[in-house]
């Protein structure tokens, strides 16, 4: 089994990536530092995933301090999961050497990686994500939450991982709606970082779409890699550089507010997202037509939306108002980041409301199809 | 008005301690680092002090994004106040630059220092402390957290403040009982690192009981120094130092959580956990007799309990039980933090269960008045 190891330098909380077919369930233990014989696992999983989860528990033996199963789904985001995790780590007796196994999605590693950040001030955790979005996102980086009922991923805590497992196996078996809507980030990495990227997504769209083994696993690689760079400079976000991973999520996270989560997934806003931040990045970052028709063109291939499907459709209004109580928000006024060129983007730029109307508007109420001049 | 800055250095989390008369309601503001005027404050307070908290608000006039005032106690540090607080910032609007200030006890700045290090991952929080207790240690150092149905401070985090307030002013009204509680603290201080400031507090004992403003300031500048100190070197405590701070700790916290956090304040358990510690010091790590008898008398000195009293006493296997839920125990064990003399601790000490019951059973059945030969 080959393994490709993606170093994540933050001095005392520096650690690995892994990337490798088979890392599940058991092979990644060998590369945890700092853990001794007597080192107890707590693993938490999503309930779909119960066999994989007893598997690495059976790997883990006397060793495995518990097994929780949970359901999937952004109510694992909520107060009263963290609450049930909390009482379970104190009647299992965790204590400050136990680490944290998550395997399942973004909304899981989120979750518990929030009650690792939080059980006796912190536990170390080991992601595992086993969804495309969080392996190439959401488990690096650090970044941990959950929903209040008024916003979303308004609590939470940077709690850096001790290790992340990225197993492209897993990724064999997700529903199809579920793997598009990873693609959403990769085309992301491509726009903000990397052009070579973004050129193999759009000459090798079908044996992604197929998902084939070595392509994932090389997709997986270079965002994971991407990540772990930005996040080695600028951990809390303090520095612009952080930042430019939300292109596409201003107004991907204001469509899943306005739509109360339901009628998009994360990835197909964030796809709606890209699209709009593109037609505001040729009028306020001087990106080139034929760049934008590109991104647009690719969303469209991998089979992501380009417009918003009907059941999402939202008044504008209200869409607005969701963007006005984004996170990175400052005094109600959102601040975007937008593409100069495929590979290169700016942060901080102040948009007027009446672009951000105009863009939102193409998005709501042109015909689903992309238009013609949009296919490259 | 004279102010003493003690630095926390702590990289990019370093910030200072002040300590001064006067320095509430407003005159702390000119000492905060990386504020503009557009900053805006959310001031949190016990409700005792709402006078105060007021004033602090009438300074701060446009730039106070809302005043929130708790019951104190320790039904506080609950996870509903929390939520409150969480959606209360919602409602507010609060956005990344908001800054919170706590003004109110050790528990107000616990449950609040969690609001703040997980609302948006982290606000930045003023820690204003208003009882001994908290100015001389639970303020500093950024320990925060909740307590659960079945254990006190189950759930936290690591969040340092960005400026500690010690006004020594604000000690003048506190209640008697409350008062010396936060002088066990202060003892403690003594015996784990400075010979000096025990001597001093024998001296002084009637001045510190007549809450003499001078001998006020120069004790909770040298506690504060000490901690400054301490947390500088091992913020988390991972290497032993940190660990020193929790001297009377241990038996201190099993006391508190078998008589239900009823009929002993914290600074009382603990100063019943410094007479047992003493005890197992002379044993387990040397300590001289003449030393002994000296941390019992002092602590008796001041007022505070070095017996159980009738009301808190309560089955040995109850406390023992508590002793192993302890955060510190490491599979059951409780270890302990011993004096080789005034002046010196060791950590780390594993010590015999019949020892453990033996100190219990001294604190417990013993008459209340400290024995003759104890007196010093």
């Amino acid at each position: 089994m080959s393994v490709t190891v993606i170093p994540v330098r933050l001095g005392a909380r520096s650690h690995e990536i892994l990337v490798g077919e088979g890392l599940l369930p058991s092979a990644w233990i060998h590369r945890l530092r700092d853990v001794s014989l007597s080192t107890r696992f707590f693993v938490v999983a999503d309930r779909k995933l119960a066999r994989l989860a007893r598997a690495a528990a059976r790997f883990l033996g006397a060793r495995c301090a518990g097994l929780a199963l949970l359901p999937g789904g952004e109510a694992t985001k909520d107060l009263p999961v963290i609450r049930w995790l909390w009482a379970e780590a104190a009647r299992r007796c965790l204590d400050r050497r136990t680490v944290v196994v998550v395997i399942g999605g973004g909304v899981l590693g989120d979750a518990v990686g929030f009650f690792s950040a939080t059980y006796l001030r912190g536990l170390r955790v080991v992601q595992a994500p086993t969804t495309l979005m969080a392996q190439v996102d959401s488990a690096i980086g650090g970044k941990t939450g959950i929903n209040l009922p008024v916003g979303k991923n308004l609590v939470g805590a940077f709690h850096q991982p001790s290790l992340v497992i990225a197993d492209p196996g897993v990724l064999a078996t997700l529903p199809t709606r579920e793997f598009r809507a990873g693609l959403a980030e990769v085309v992301k990495y491509g726009v903000i970082a990397d052009a070579a990227l973004f050129l193999r997504l759009e000459r090798h769209a079908a044996a992604v779409l197929a998902r084939d083994p070595s392509e994932l696993r090389r997709i997986i690689v270079r965002c994971a890699a991407i990540k772990a760079r930005v996040i080695s400079l600028d951990e809390r976000e303090m520095r612009g550089l952080r930042a430019t991973l939300n292109f596409g999520h201003t107004i991907g996270h204001a469509l899943e507010a306005a739509t109360r989560y339901g009628a998009l997934m994360h990835g197909e806003a964030v796809a709606l997202g890209i699209v709009a931040a593109t037609g505001l990045s040729q009028r306020f970052a001087g990106l080139p037509a034929r760049d934008a028709e590109r991104i647009v063109a690719l969303i469209a291939r991998l089979g992501l939306p380009v417009r918003l499907p009907s059941s999402a459709r939202r008044p504008l209004d209200k869409i607005l108002a969701a963007l006005r109580l984004d996170k990175k928000a400052t005094g109600g006024r959102p601040r975007f980041v937008l593409a100069q060129k495929i590979g290169r983007v700016i942060t901080d730029v102040p948009v007027p409301l009446a672009a951000i109307r105009a863009a939102l508007r193409e998005l709501d109420c042109a015909p689903r199809r992309p238009r013609p001049a949009f296919r490259g």
